[in-house]
């Protein structure tokens, strides 16, 4: 236990703890301390498949390691359906929560969660991992300080994941009382986020499923799923968002606006680890006689020593070493992201199940 | 006048006859042998400003341009409002006909057009250029031959083009009595083709058009459009388009299957002239341990020693040489997809009229 690192607890043993395994121990300020699974046997398989070093806690229940006081911050990659139990419980004990996304099944349940972290002075954080690149940092510089790209006027962001036979009826991702957001919270969560992002977190006025796009299994989840955005506030912004399960890996961001457009296919995860780029056309628009454009796109690449996994890590450590040494309230700004993203999926989700009626907030 | 040469005329002198009376003469199998304005003057002035050989014949109306016997191919980049009564006389004097798109603002005045040509032997192409860049010809391949994307799942199809303000109010393209399907039929042409192409000129069985993406001038002509085409056949396809007089240079094709995806932002021009590239994706996934992916995207480059509004142009010169030389039949191909994409374009129009009900096909 290093005097200056925060330690991280693992709440389960599911695949997605690898890769979070690998980025508390990359992040500078942060360590792995110990993980559980509901039985002693798992969390030591998981511990020894992973080569976590041996010095790490294992525990065979999730009280336990929630009852262990070294223990700052709680990394919960559970189903949907556990999060408001564990995540509020994990408050209670006075442990930061990293809530893997979607952060609940509805805003109901996500409010119970933050309710939990404010009367506990704990600080909330989704897993959106892409927020926390420096990409992400400069797409904004560029979107917002610049004028690049102008007034938004239309975004195109889309999330597509193809996966085998079986998942369908299965994975817990499509089971009623464990995901029962289906796709829309697994990838959904993602093109919705990058929607309020690009708008700078307004929630849009009107949403609105579209029929053709919906797909369900025989239990009612979605497995595939397009939706519109409406904005009408100041200046009119259509955003559509894609997410499906049958497709192959696809994670489009494209916006564009009244000066520019700004585009990326690997939003969510980038093609590769220490380096990622988008495209700017800015001010685009065709040469004279039409036979070609004024400015091709600009690549612009931006480099990162860290992953995007190991900065989110990094930014909740600072956030909870500034409680804890300097006092500081939790940031407010991060649950703010996960309960409007929050608010925005619940209604895509309630217009699929009012046979895609428009929903208005 | 070369023997071995076709001998287009150009009936009318809007801007983006610049472009045709350059490519007439870039394409190895035709020249420009007379242009026609509704004045002399302005004929004259048109060829002057633009360079024009003095060999080019000039007329005073077009008529006169369509009476000459030696012109074998007209032409008309028209307001559409102009297309029906121009385009069937040009074929009744036994002229191909290149028309400019829209083809026609709906399909019953288009297949007056079409009946003309069948009735009279002469050759029908719109003037959408991009279907004949190579690397439009290059994705086919890749679509359909190689199974790179598999079957298509999501479409994603935009052109939009910022627009001085005067425009929205003065511009032939908002006119009630010149244009009236405005945005439509300017941008959107394009964006509906792309998805008819991709889909294989298979015709969509719903086109809803989107409420929040709809925005009229005060003559009620569409300005922005946002619209869904969904197929149910075989395999089920979302096609989302987007056309806009509001932002700035766009043109986006994104193809999403089970098996890769396929990326352009310059469908409709390429960035420049002589080499265009697409991206492709295939098989795209994730690494095991959710770092990256396992591929990057592959650029495809494509090379065209000729523009592409060249090729459209040669394309109808070889067609008209194969109908006066060997007494072959008109290629049908070439209006059955303009009639496809003028009956989706009218079916969007139509859900537009019916606040944005959807229309089945």
């Amino acid at each position: 236990m290093a005097e200056n690192l925060v330690n991280f607890g693992i709440l389960g043993c599911a695949k997605i703890a690898i890769k979070l395994a690998r980025a508390i121990n990359l992040a500078p300020n942060s360590i792995l301390y110990a993980i559980a699974s509901r039985s002693l046997e798992k969390a030591k398989q998981f511990a020894t498949q992973n080569g976590l070093p041996e010095t790490i806690k294992i525990y065979g229940s999730y009280e336990e390691l929630l009852d262990d006081p070294s223990i700052e911050v709680v990394y919960l990659p559970l189903p949907t359906s556990l999060h408001v139990q564990w995540a509020v419980l994990a408050a209670q004990k006075k442990k930061h929560v990293l809530l893997e996304k979607p952060a609940a099944l509805d805003v109901g349940d996500l409010d119970k969660i933050l309710e939990a972290c404010v009367s506990n002075g704990v600080q909330f954080l989704d897993g959106s991992m892409w927020l926390h690149h420096p990409r992400t940092m400069k797409m904004k510089e560029l979107l917002f300080d610049s004028n690049l790209v102008g007034q938004v006027d239309f975004i195109h962001s889309s999330s597509t994941a193809k996966v085998p036979p079986e998942f369908f009826e299965n994975n817990i991702r499509v089971k009623q009382d464990m995901d029962a957001l289906g796709v829309l919270g697994d990838l959904g969560w993602y093109c919705v986020g990058a929607v309020l992002w690009a708008k700078n977190y307004r929630l849009p006025n009107v949403v609105s499923a579209l029929p053709a796009g919906v797909t369900k299994n025989s239990a009612g989840i979605v497995l595939s799923c397009t939706a519109c955005l409406n904005y009408d506030q100041d200046h009119k912004t259509v955003a559509i968002i894609h997410c499906s399960f049958f497709s192959y890996t696809s994670m489009d961001l494209s916006i564009t606006g009244t000066q520019g457009s700004l585009h990326l296919k690997d939003f969510v995860i980038p093609y590769q680890e220490g380096s990622a780029f988008f495209d700017l056309a800015s001010p685009a628009t065709f040469m004279d006689d039409q036979t070609g454009w004024n400015v091709k796109t600009e690549k612009v690449v931006v480099d990162n020593e860290t992953p995007q996994e190991a900065l989110m890590v990094q930014e909740l450590a600072r956030l909870a070493q500034g409680i804890k040494k300097c006092g500081f309230p939790p940031d407010n700004r991060w649950p703010e992201i996960s309960r409007k993203t929050q608010i925005v999926v619940d209604a895509v989700k309630k217009s699929i199940d009012l046979d895609c009626k428009p929903v208005y907030l």
